[in-house]
């Protein structure tokens, strides 16, 4: 058990547990490591609670670059902040963060736009080290540096995260088990229906995919108003479980009486769905989702991570002729710092389901069972609760 | 010479001059046919100016389907109404009306919707016929049917063009050369700048291909008060001709160092040009438009016609990385009948530039010179003056 500590530790390495992947595909070794202290813009946060999105599970199967090994993954949580930095003034010893592996440095040309939440000062990068300065906080009893995960590493009592990658959190909001969600996965989905599709009320949603950002894809155009929700994926349980967060329909992409997704949801909508989001992350499946799409007005959204070298191909003159857009949005268009704090708040006030997602929770030493339950498609989200919670 | 028909011709066919396409890149023939009165929802137009566009060029050209023959060509034009069919009340006799190949019913939900500029009701086809009723009003003296063309075909002193294709123009508009380039080209560039990506003032436009569609594209960019228009193309007098509708830049797009027009845009730009224009109708260009966008907001617009089957690939995790859109449009996603008047205005008050675009003129006698000026690329419009101005 993690010590909590304060003040003491201040400027010192920190001796913690962590969950190291040293291989690819192989359980993650709980083991002592080193953290050091946070160099200037950085701040070391005790993490409360992780979960396991999807990508962890692909960058813990990966082999060969961008995979690196060993890595400290876990990019979904929230914490609180340890100690600080130089030049940090946003946050201090004792608030509750939300980590984010998207930066919000505030000051560049993205940051200070509201049509961009890419920021250019600390780019999106599947990066082993810390986002400014290219080196490892973190180290096993040998000595050898541990390589760093989407700026964040939350498999860890304590890490280390570029302050442009930490969101505050009110001092009066309740740190709850499902809050860390918003760090990545129902973020990313629910952004995506309100922020980047700017779903209307009244409107036909048509989901790729319904695992977590599908299904909270499906929770943000429940919240947007939208009149019709359209589920789409190869496993018919899924309908049941889309239903809380708003599922009306459900397509079984893989039996559909030899027809494809699309030409069922052409049928269904009487032209196509006004809003189509592809959270599956293949080429096919987002050439689907195009060709689901609404003409004259029909937006696809595409979230989903596709394997490297991988092409989306479009007929041209669809493009031309159907007055459909194709576009892509990580972390669901939204800006951290600005954008979580809102959805907490409709979570507090009821409106945004989180608890929802949810189905099972681990304590840190079972953490492996969390990817278990990912891998066999049992979970929408695993909490993984620290040691001294 | 066609005599100017009132009255007496209503309801009876007319014998008039036409230009008929007979064989595939042969010159037209100038020759008598009869034009039918115009059905129920349907108007018979005295054509009085009408002019070439590529889209003619490459369906003259064409030898097999969706290409016909006899037919009559031409969809750019402005003319006077000689008589309606049942049911129309829109328009009346002696009216100035301004033909496009896009219907706007006013009825469907397309036409209702802020959104969209693609009719249901008569939706745009490559028809050899009238879109209503899937039948021609042309005949030549042998009894033969001739083609129609766009729902327009304007080569023929006589047409009879639905309702829904004919935007009326105020009494008290003067009726010039250029008025009817609103009919199809200027309108559709121009449109693509400012209503479909709606570029705003101080932002940076990049347009691939200079042909009239490519100026007009700079035409409404310059009106909407974009701070640099960088034309690409592969002949460089284009940057001489585009800059009196605004271009500021010119890359040439086979000749730029051994680097890609898309990697001198990205440096001279510092990143990207927010919105990109693609009017040559090739999938490798619009690639190259996708890739000449800024991270994080930069749209891409197609509006060039590639050959059939012609597909555009684009890597999956540029799509989901990048925040950039792609779409396409026709028309410039104008509506006819509420937005050729704003532009028609804007022309009168002289902001707009219509009378810039048209470089050459021909009597109807001479319509093949205005094949053999497009053809060789000397011209961006050339004004086909019918028998009686």
């Amino acid at each position: 058990m993690a010590e909590k500590l304060s003040g003491g530790s201040r400027g010192k390495p920190i001796r913690c547990k962590a969950a190291v992947c040293r291989k690819p595909s192989e359980p993650l070794v709980i083991e002592e490591i080193m953290v050091a202290p946070p160099m200037p813009h950085e701040v070391r946060v005790r993490i409360i609670y992780t979960s396991l999105c999807h990508s962890d599970l692909t960058f813990w199967k990966m082999k060969d670059f961008p995979a690196i090994f060993p890595r400290i993954l876990g990019h979904e949580a929230i914490g609180v902040v340890e100690s600080v930095g130089e030049d940090v003034n946003e946050v201090s010893e004792g608030d509750t963060v939300i980590p984010t592996f998207m930066a919000d440095c505030g000051e560049c040309g993205d940051c200070n736009s509201a049509k961009s939440n890419l920021c250019s000062k600390l780019p999106f990068k599947v990066s082993p080290f810390m986002p400014r300065y290219e080196t490892s906080r973190f180290t096993d009893l040998n000595g050898e540096a541990l390589y760093h995960f989407l700026s964040v590493s939350s498999f860890t009592e304590y890490t280390v995260v570029d302050i442009a990658h930490v969101t505050k959190i009110d001092s009066g909001i309740p740190l709850t088990k499902a809050a860390g969600l918003l760090s990545c996965g129902v973020s990313t989905g629910v952004g995506a229906a309100w922020r980047t599709a700017n779903v209307e009320p009244g409107s036909t949603v048509a989901i790729f995919g319904l695992g977590s950002i599908g299904l909270a894809v499906a929770e943000g155009a429940r919240l947007c108003g939208a009149s019709r929700i359209i589920g789409v994926d190869v496993n018919e349980d899924k309908f049941e479980v889309g239903k809380k967060f708003g599922l009306t329909d459900f397509v079984n992409a893989s039996n559909s009486e030899n027809k494809s997704a699309s030409e069922v949801i052409i049928e269904m909508t009487d032209g196509g769905a006004d809003y189509c989001f592809e959270c599956v992350g293949m080429a096919s499946v987002v050439q689907e989702a195009y060709a689901s799409c609404r003409k004259g007005w029909g937006k696809t959204i595409v979230l989903g991570v596709d394997r490297p070298g991988s092409q989306v191909s479009i007929p041209a003159n669809d493009i031309l002729c159907t007055g459909k857009s194709l576009m892509g949005v990580l972390f669901g268009g939204l800006k951290p710092k600005s954008d979580i704090p809102i959805l907490l708040n409709r979570y507090i006030n009821m409106e945004l389901q989180l608890d929802e997602f949810v189905t099972h929770e681990v304590t840190f030493e079972d953490i492996n069972k969390a990817f278990d339950l990912l891998v066999e498609g049992k979970c929408l989200r695993c909490v993984i609760c620290m040691n001294d919670q």
